[in-house]
């Protein structure tokens, strides 16, 4: 794709709505109806032309959906919007890495419209194959929604941090886990006593393993790791553990020693290589994400020049998605957009991966085990052998009730800064002790 | 300006660099010329181009700048840079709302060429005839550095935020102010002693008035503003407060209270008028500003379909301006510009200007008062003949050794939610009665 150098004074005015095919009927994509019919005038004012939906598709026609879909066209193959021309641009809003929402992409793209998604699943497995097809047919592929929702951090990587080397990006980009952390920080409960109140409110899927277990953001991470690094997106060696096994204890623990725990999306270029990882981590009461409660979401960008930037908001849900869509559109009705990825695909780099193993940080161990003498210092004495040194340590004297073992205590510990494998090395060799009550736990410390 | 639909695949290769003029070498326009060496490759992918300065204009030519500009074509007087064909864009540093650097802006946006600045005094005062002049020659008007420095709120509000009716926008917008009342209260200094200190190392001018006297974050403000609501800008109609009035017994009266005081931007728009407003604030600990420290900058936008964004990072510094700076360059480059407050500049509104007295919001308020019986109910009574309801009251039972009267007690209240007008009624009732030792205090509240 190629860019003009400035638009010349003598483009042709162009005054004609921008015509939305909108895909996909959900909560968020009569979202974007709603959006666009409460905002009209002042949208047309910021794009210059109105922007208006022309056709949509969806799977139920008859469905109630609170907003007045029937003065739209109807298809029933989504695909459908791709070639009719009353569509300028079509809304992506079925979901699904591949099936009819790949499809419809691709036949969008192939016909030179714009694809405007919030599918980070999609994005992420194919994203970079639908951005080179944008390139070649010269049109746009626009997702600022597919990654926290309604905060523009797309744009503030793309674009607004663009001048600079970002050293690392990260950040809370699942809300469901946010929610389920928070709540159970809160109210001193446990992960699945939250969750099922949670899937009783809808704030949790019936199914939510996408979520709980760090995919989703994982996805979201894979894109974001693109634009900093100017790498290819690659979903496939991001190292993934999600929140199911973090203990209401741990959380206390946690708090007692100055930390809040949250699941983190962190991605870095190391020696030219991508680190990426969704994880627990302990963070500071003092580093910013440690205030990011409830469902928000927020990222955090480091560059050589800029500093720590750091965005936040409501990461889910139909205002906010919308929000993000309709951003989108309105690029689109600008003629402001470019290649998908920052860069043309071309130029992204194909980054090796950072053996995460060896890693060097600190780390939040907790360990149960039997509570008889002389266990804590075959505990201290493990950690020494493996050049695992202490910054801190917990032991209380309380015995254990809710282990499996029973009867053991909990000894929580901070370790100064080590590398990852060295921890694990202590750790197997403590966990096979038989003064092991129950597997130990290690967390992730954010150390910047 | 007229916009193209969507770029045309026919739109012809543009390889060549993107040239810059650069008109100030002070120390951003110096770090300008370091981000440009030292990220060159890095942004001739990003922006598919290679940027490069060709001629820079300075006072002095002599000074060492830390950066090599002999390698630069050398120019006097500045505007040249306008008329030189071997500059597609001017950089703008020289600053000051008139004078050099607004003949400089109106000769290079005349001549059809780009036009990227720091300069929100410049803006403040002139932006609408600029950002009109920019139209009318098809060229750019770009700024992201005047306001809040590295973090990209222009393009924020501009862009991210553009789907929305945004119900107010406000934040910390002067990193001097916020590293001074930072400082008075983590030291439990005087505002003269921070001041003076600041000073010494280089964090303060040795002419404060524009940071302490809140003109900078006024300037910073009217931008953000005028995007936000699609008006024109409105420098003049700012009700603007500084912080000198500040006292350490203020910030700590409000830790006490719940609330840290902050230097607050806040603009609105309220039944078609536009609500803007500079001043001391109390942030609730549970507010996101609330945890921004030092020199830091933020800005919080509200919109209806978003929810809250926030936004934060380093507002000042080479660095982060250089890295705003740029970011604009890239844009250039990429040939993503538009119209530089969001819409056509015939599409900005006149919008009235609020009433601020007419403003209902909760008050802190500090009475230095005789300690002698019967005072407390004086005040008390004058309040409830106001309509003015009290939330909390603290009086405590140390003199006042540090104000010119000498010998009175502090009484220190927040009001319920009140109109101001109501709140300035009784402090005049107050400030009239003998009972007064010094002036009442009064401060708002950021009630959402």
């Amino acid at each position: 794709m190629k860019y003009a150098k400035l638009r010349p004074e003598s483009t042709p005015s162009v005054t004609a709505p921008l015509c939305v095919g909108l895909a996909g009927l959900g909560t968020v994509g009569a979202g974007v109806v709603a959006l666009l019919d409460a905002n009209a005038s002042l949208i047309e004012r910021r794009a210059d032309r109105p922007i208006v939906v022309t056709a949509v598709s969806a799977r139920d026609r008859g469905r109630d959906r609170g907003v007045d879909t029937a003065r739209f066209a109807w298809v029933d193959d989504a695909t459908e919007l791709a070639h009719r021309d009353d569509v300028d641009v079509v809304v992506e809003m079925i979901g699904g890495s591949d099936g009819p929402a790949l499809v419809l992409a691709k036949a969008t793209l192939t016909a030179g419209k714009a694809f405007v998604t919030a599918n980070k699943a999609m994005l992420a497995h194919h994203g970079l194959e639908l951005a080179a097809l944008a390139e070649a047919r010269g049109t746009a592929l626009k997702y600022e929604a597919a990654v926290a929702g309604g905060i523009p951090v797309i744009k503030g990587l793309r674009e607004g941090a663009a001048a600079n080397r970002l050293t690392r990006v990260y950040g809370i980009l699942n809300g469901t886990c946010n929610y389920i952390l928070s709540r159970m920080e809160a109210e001193k409960l446990s992960f699945d006593a939250v969750l099922a109140d949670a899937q009783r409110l809808g704030f949790a899927e019936a199914d939510p393993s996408f979520d709980v277990d760090g995919i989703d953001a994982a996805h979201k991470l894979s894109i974001l790791a693109a634009i900093a690094f100017g790498a290819r997106i690659d979903f496939a060696s991001i190292a993934i553990e999600g929140i199911r096994a973090v203990a209401a204890v741990d959380i206390d623990h946690a708090a007692t020693l100055g930390f809040r725990i949250k699941l983190v999306g962190l991605a870095s270029e190391v020696d030219g290589a991508l680190f990426q990882r969704v994880h627990p981590c302990l963070v500071p009461h003092a580093h910013p994400l440690a205030h990011v409660d409830g469902s928000l979401n927020a990222v955090v960008a480091e560059g050589d020049f800029v500093g720590r930037l750091f965005f936040s908001g409501r990461g889910a849900g139909a205002g906010p998605t919308a929000s993000a869509v309709v951003a989108d559109l309105i690029d689109v009705a600008r003629g402001e957009v470019g290649p998908a990825f920052a860069m043309p695909t071309a130029r992204l780099a194909a980054l090796g991966v950072a053996d995460t193993a060896e890693h060097v940080g600190r780390f939040y161990l907790r360990l149960t085990v039997a509570d008889r003498p002389g266990v804590l210092a075959e505990l201290t004495a493990a950690l020494r052998d493996a050049g695992v040194s202490i910054e801190s340590l917990i032991q209380r004297g309380t015995t254990v009730s809710d282990t499996a073992g029973g009867g053991g205590v909990y000894v929580v510990m901070v370790t100064h800064a080590v590398r990852q494998s060295a921890v694990a090395a202590a750790l197997r060799h403590m966990a096979a002790s038989d003064s092991a009550v129950a597997p130990p736990v290690m967390m992730h410390l954010l150390d910047f």
